[in-house]
């Protein structure tokens, strides 16, 4: 029986296949379309002859995928489960009307997610599909992490940190095993990046916010911001909302400092002094919110690395364990990240639940 | 000779005067006038006849202390210095052009500084007037602390972090005189809310940024928003740049999330779930960015509480410095504040410069 996951995003859809096994389920290929909508579409990863691929959108992905291998459920990376989601679930159509009602709180997101769901509801009506939230990890954490000083009714309507990665601080989490350390802070770095403060093995407090833009310094994103620039930009530059989400999500960050590129790779083989400041800050900015996450815990036994940059980019390892030796004694560790096995153990594990239920 | 003090609001104006002094000035009065331009006027801390005072603006207010104190020279407080005052400066004609050139980067504050150094000219024009900035203390930060991840044209525009309440964290040095600690964090907690992480003596990093509503939360500030935050509400709620100015200057904070009061002795002593979880938010983020500060000092030494709310309210040191225990031995004091004091001794300084060159 096969089980596939789909992380779909605005181009491009991720996917991997699984077969289901005893503990967990075991990963046969790993996978990515892009180009989606945009002319000649690509696949990577897997070995089928695709000459002059079109893709018009997601229904034609998952179309092309549904046709070649026979899947018999499929888990989804959703990024926004709202304060409702706090675990996966099974989709049907209630939920996905309910997933569609959050699109207003992650609008880059959340409507490729839901346009992947219901491309599979519609090629394979009968297959159980499972929706693995981004946010689920997160919802431990308490009021005082989670609310910002605004009036209550925003509270209400649910502005408030939610958090993100939580698909791959899971698979940390459960490759640590009963091995996790009492006060552990998980770095996330990626495209996107963000930190999460895990106590007890529940998370405390994280760096990304009610958006994705919020924490640390990003390949193309600013990470924290003084609310006041924003209300300068607005004034002086009359720049609008789309401007000020072009600016914020796609020209700053690594991108806007170093002003040549959001790789890490190259930026730290530069000599340009504008991508050395770049790493500088981005390590710096690290270091910052591992000593405030740091007080959340009451201080930090151990530090994971994970995620593209994370992985692979021992010279940002190093400055920041250096950065961080005043806390003392941390145990620091990489650890390769895997969502799509997060997600097809949870798509196992629900489909397990039906066939014994 | 007489010194006078300026600290210019919008509807306020809060002086002190001194008299030189062998080796500082000596205060002989602190005033307010407040209700400028507001109908019926008050005067406070000095004891004049005043019934039925009416103040049109801030010329009518310096003209009434100019009447009836005998002043030598002025000195101002100033919020903005921008990148180019980072030290006390005597005001002339070039300088107010230069000051006012700033006022869009302090729009709700800097105009009434300069109101009040005009009104002074305009009635004392003879007398030397010195300006001190709040953001001057912070010069010293490296860019590394004081850049926003953004496009270096920003930065190039003075889209930076500033600082502020600097003439504050100046008269804690001062008290401290040859006993700085090495790595000390200032927490200046009054209306307004800020730390400053200082190393030997100079400022390293700040929690408040471009603007005053960055940082911690304060009595109707927010503190650090999520940028996506102001982005839904522009897209969700149709707010304007006038209503997010109003939402996050004056709706939120201590007052937006306890529904009540900005007042923390209020606040502190109610039995409402709102006013308890407006405090407990107050104190966990300033543990928080003591943290994050504390990596900027790698380590923490001494804190040392001043303003209104971190001179008198006991139970938030009580909170913050129990929240801080991790950190190790720190040596926590209060010391009160002196803007006053600080701009007098500048101004002091700069006469006698002026005397003796």
């Amino acid at each position: 029986m096969r089980l596939l996951t789909i992380n779909a995003g605005s181009s491009s859809l991720k996917f991997a296949t699984f077969k289901l096994g005893d503990a967990e389920p075991v990963c046969e290929h790993r996978g990515q379309l892009s180009g989606i909508g945009q002319g000649t579409a690509k696949l990577s990863g897997i070995d089928w002859a695709t000459d002059n691929l079109k893709l018009e959108n997601h229904r034609d992905a998952v179309a092309l995928l549904l046709d070649r291998l026979e899947v018999a459920a499929v888990g989804h990376r959703v990024v926004h489960g709202g304060t409702r989601f706090t675990a996966p679930v099974t989709v049907d159509a209630a939920t996905v009307a309910a997933l569609r009602d959050l699109v207003p709180l992650a609008p880059l997101h959340q409507p490729h997610n839901v346009a992947a769901i219901e491309a599979v509801a519609a090629a394979l009506p009968h297959a159980p599909q499972v929706a693995c939230f981004d946010t689920a990890f997160h919802a431990t954490m308490p009021e005082v992490a989670a609310r910002f000083a605004l009036p209550e009714k925003y509270w209400a309507q649910g502005i408030r940190r939610y958090g993100f990665h939580g698909l791959s601080y899971e698979a940390i989490l459960h490759r640590l095993g009963d091995d996790v350390p009492s006060r552990l802070i998980v770095a996330h770095l990626g495209n996107g990046a963000s930190l999460a403060a895990v106590q007890g093995g529940q998370c405390i407090a994280t760096t990304m916010g009610f958006s994705t833009l919020d924490g640390l310094v990003m390949g193309t994103r600013a990470g924290l911001l003084d609310p006041g620039v924003i209300l300068h930009l607005m004034r002086s530059e009359g720049l609008d909302r789309a401007g000020l989400e072009q600016l914020l999500y796609h020209q700053s960050g690594l991108l806007g400092v170093s002003a040549q590129t959001a790789d890490m790779k190259t930026l730290v083989e530069s000599d340009d002094p504008r991508a050395s400041l770049a790493v500088e800050i981005y390590c710096y900015r690290i270091a910052r919110e591992i000593g405030s996450l740091a007080a959340a815990l009451q201080g930090l036994d151990a530090l994971v690395f994970t995620g593209g940059v994370g992985e692979n980019a021992a010279p940002i390892r190093a400055r920041v364990t250096e950065a961080i030796r005043w806390l003392g004694d941390v145990d620091v560790r990489v650890i390769p990240t895997d969502e799509e096995l997060t997600i097809a153990r949870h798509t196992q594990s629900i489909l397990q639940g039906r066939l014994l239920g």
